[in-house]
């Protein structure tokens, strides 16, 4: 196998077999709160990988397991076929180099192709935005004031603060540039560490918005 | 639509009818100088949107307005049939990413392309200059002696300062190399707050210069 | 001849004759140990140059030899023919430019690929890691569990703390992507300053580990 | 015309008949000592401008001239047909940004892709180096020892001192890679303020060495 890394690059692992999913996406970022969602989403889903991102503007480094193998820097897919509706869950453990901003849009769009063959049905990206406030808020954006006021209605505040910054708002736009139906969910954090409760927040919100129930043991 | 985002992306709304028009550029920059003249042009002329340029050199974030609708950064331009002369009119909220110098020059080249079509009769850039002195004046280079001259005579003052920064100078400067004609109108402006005044001191000029009447209450 | 330099550039000096080569890697970082134990090996094995690397990302400027001949900057491939195993060894006097995170990965791509004809049994890379602790180590990571274990068994700790930048991580994550088999061998140094007792111990655990005998006279 | 803009860019304002000339290069830098020698040379020369470099990586500004003139960032190059030996000098206002190495690789390349039709027989860079000592001297780098020690014996001291940074360096190593002959003259310097001084040092050191006459006087 060549791999020639001068763009970024799938592997596929098996071929998932979908029907129209909602794909669902969740980074490191401010708090960590969409990466923790979509762990906590792959968990409930019982989610299993099958596929994986490579591209030369992540990071220079390889992370060592406990079993001292490497990996490169990677996004993973993890598909999910439910009852109500199937899912493509996408994390990762980096984004492209701070600053690189042509390989963010160049990352994102390449996803938004792969993604195509699955005819994803809606485009969720979930973060953390950092509010001064106690209340533990889900804040969603969207590409069309109609999903934004679906959303609403189900209990999301309106975010009209400004900007969505990195992958969680770069996929979005272009998702809406390509007409496709995205909204994003961002829980209210007041830290920069970890926040799982943040994280559990926007799971929470986002299993009962699209019809599922969730145990609160999970 | 596929949306690769590996380079400068136009999206054309409507294909305006316009007869060698004066193309306007007003961008984000000292005092945001350029940026307000661009908007009181577009206001005076009730200029209509017509296409919007998409670059994976603008920054990595969606702004989100205030329906919870997200856009990409990007550029607009506003056409504007007038009686004396007709207009098209270029602003945006941002410019490439800090020191990426050659995203610069591709999409100052980008945007020449694209206006080559509507054989547009003279090319103006409209930015601030900081200056310590009180009066407010509007400056004056071009791409040929004459064309600074003609200008100087309408009450400019000749800018021999040196450097024209980002892409309020680039656009100048790769006009004419292409052999076109055009302007570049500094207003004087204090400091780096959104300097109100500036903007509507090298409008007025502009409209003046150019034979149109403007009323003091705009 | 043409040397465009839009990208990486091998310059062949002459064809080697090996059988399934070790390929060994040891270029500056911390402590040098990497290139120190790179240094010792082809001293060892009597290695003789056999290709150039040149690469527009490498840093602009040339080295002056004591004849006063300048050189840019490159990395350097020794062939050395042996009794147990031949060697392909790697060194050079740098890294691509710090954060150009791209280069970093056509670079080693490139070199892959330039390895591949000599169908290389193995890739070992070498580098230093920050250790507070007395004892000199060797640590270990790999592509498989099993050659971790067996290097393990040979006397090196296994290198679970996390991650390996730059060169000496990314050389093994991109072959482990390829199918191939490889190990880092990381020398604990506790400074940034060029570390000959770290550099000897990665050399000597690695001869011993391949079964070569060492005198300590070297 | 059509200038994209995406790579380096030549203008031919004529073609210059000139027999196996000395290209010398002169850009700003430590003390501006090669720009300031290679001005005095093409006063000496009386040497008309003949083409014109643009380049993406150049800074993204106009300088405006006394007449209100914009102009791009640019290299010139200008032909001096003489009696002992033809000369083509380049100097210009810039280097590519600051650390965008591989744009300094293009652009050297580019100049020496350029120049190969007019079949070069020696390419001279100047440049100053920081020096702490008293004297006035000129250093000499080269492409092979026998180029070295000819001009040393002309007067000039070996520079063992390391590397030689930017297209001063650059352009020397990879006229090297191309089998051209070459070296560099370094004028010592004790500032990074313009050195005149310095910069007559290295010009009247360069016209005695290729058998010219300078008068004190120039």
């Amino acid at each position: 196998m060549s791999l020639e890394m001068d763009k970024p690059y799938f592997r596929l692992i098996s071929e998932p077999i979908l029907e129209n999913p909602i794909f669902v996406q969740g980074l490191p970022g401010f708090g960590n709160v969409g990466k923790i969602a979509a762990n906590l989403l792959m968990k409930f889903c019982n989610a299993k990988p099958f596929a994986e991102l490579y591209s030369p503007s992540f990071p220079d480094y390889v992370s060592v397991s406990t079993d001292g193998v490497c990996a490169l820097p990677r996004y993973e897919f993890f598909a999910a076929p439910m009852e109500k509706s199937d899912f493509i869950i996408m994390t990762g453990d980096t984004q492209p180099s701070f600053d690189d901003v042509l390989a963010h849009y160049e990352v994102c769009s390449e996803i938004l192709n792969f993604l195509q063959k699955y005819k994803c049905s809606l485009f969720i990206t979930m973060g953390g935005v950092p509010m001064t406030e106690e209340k533990a808020q889900v804040y969603v954006a969207a590409t069309s004031p109609q999903l934004a006021t679906e959303f609403m209605e189900k209990g999301a505040v309106l975010y009209i603060k400004g900007r969505i910054m990195g992958a969680t708002g770069l996929m979005l736009g272009l998702a809406k540039e390509r007409g496709l139906n995205g909204i994003c969910l961002l829980g209210s954090t007041n830290g920069f560490q970890a926040d799982r409760g943040a994280g559990f927040t926007v799971f929470k919100f986002l299993m009962k918005a699209l019809g599922n129930e969730v145990k609160e043991g999970l």
